[in-house]
């Protein structure tokens, strides 16, 4: 028995989401159909982030226990095959017995994609969030995050009255033309709190609050208007081991 | 009654092409429902140029006359509003009584794009065509289709024995990163005339024909491989008068 790494992309448009859930198409449920369909008879499929329905990954990390008597390669090419078109493996690695894709986990890397157009763009909607007017510069919003800081205004903890303490190494904004790119990497995140940190911004960008009301939400003295980026901006990126 | 020329965009995944036809879901199909909503009565709606199934738009032309009583900002606002998410109108004319979309038009541009990964890409397989290993330089290849030629190997016209004589104003690849991107602006073009072009430069640098084939073929003097590039990875660019 050998425990596999697998790294894997998907388009988040029609999942509901990673882990699994009654009567829903999810990430892990296709993963698993697609490994039963190569003899495989472990119980369940353990990804490092959870990501929300309409979420996207670049870099999702899964692992799972299974005989083969193949390559890593043949593996990959198997699953490639029987897994549908909005989902691939981009790597299969041989991986400790001890390997756990979340607890292991030192960081995790997001995007976030906006773009600008008076009208939405059919072939941009569906991986992109459009604003209009253009945003001015968002980059001086990007240092509020960084560093250790209690999240609570930012989401909620993966199990009820757990720690909402994270850690973020790096947040930027980048433009390029009218698409402009939220990057932010971090020992963990809250449920929900990269897709709250761009609403945030975004509405300090359009004079809703202030700069000084993010800090102030982040100290637990302002509480911000409620709302979500959309999902479909969002691209788990990459984990970090 | 006033003659209304719009510029829509639209993702063509989920569409049968632009032009009516039975028991299918088309552009054509969605933007008259979405006319008749706002009590338009005409019989019909007319597009500049066709597109096959699954090829995408970032500036196909449309023309319909229709009694408005608004600005034309509302007339887009409205059709915004009817048509559904894959499908929108980035402007609104009014136009000379005589204006129509397809024999008015003077050149059409089309981009075709490329990129080059190992396994599928999840996010961009709806846009792109991937091809690996990645392609040496095609912009070699781009001259060949520029100026007047008979395009009898490269597709069909629109009405049986008509002419297949095109002309080809521009022509260029670009390279970013792992994707190319493949640009053509021509009078008018045959069905199928981007993808069999795109195609045969592919089996060009993949050394299936020579570069000299590809002239050969144009003179009618060797016959190229069949096929054709995917439709996912077109765009109708731009339709100009």
């Amino acid at each position: 028995m050998v425990r596999y790494q697998i790294i894997i992309a998907y388009d988040g448009t029609r999942f509901s989401g990673s882990q699994r859930q009654a009567n829903s198409r999810t990430v892990q449920d296709e993963l698993e159909k697609a490994l039963r369909k190569i003899k495989w008879h472990e119980s369940s499929v353990i990804l490092a982030g959870r990501t929300d329905a309409g979420v996207h990954a670049q870099g999702q990390v899964a692992a799972f226990d299974m005989e083969w008597n193949h390559s890593n390669i043949d593996l990959q090419n198997a699953l490639n095959a029987y897994l549908p078109k909005d989902i691939s493996v981009s790597q299969v690695n041989s991986v400790n017995m001890r390997f756990h894709p979340r607890f292991d986990a030192r960081w995790r890397l997001y995007r976030y994609r906006i773009y600008s157009q008076p009208v939405r763009d059919p072939q941009r909607e569906r991986f992109a969030w459009r604003i209009w007017p253009a945003p001015p510069s968002l980059q001086p919003l990007a240092d509020t995050w960084l560093g250790t800081h209690s999240f609570t205004a930012f989401g909620s903890p993966p199990r009820t009255g757990g720690s909402t303490t994270r850690t973020v190494f790096n947040a930027g904004w980048k433009q390029c033309g009218d698409e402009w790119t939220f990057e932010i990497k971090a020992d963990a995140f809250l449920y929900h709190m990269v897709r709250r940190i761009v609403f945030a911004q975004i509405a300090v960008i359009q004079g809703k609050i202030s700069k000084n009301d993010l800090t102030a939400a982040l100290e637990g003295s302002f509480e911000l208007p409620s709302g979500l980026a959309p999902p479909n901006g969002l691209t788990l990126v990459e984990v970090g081991y």
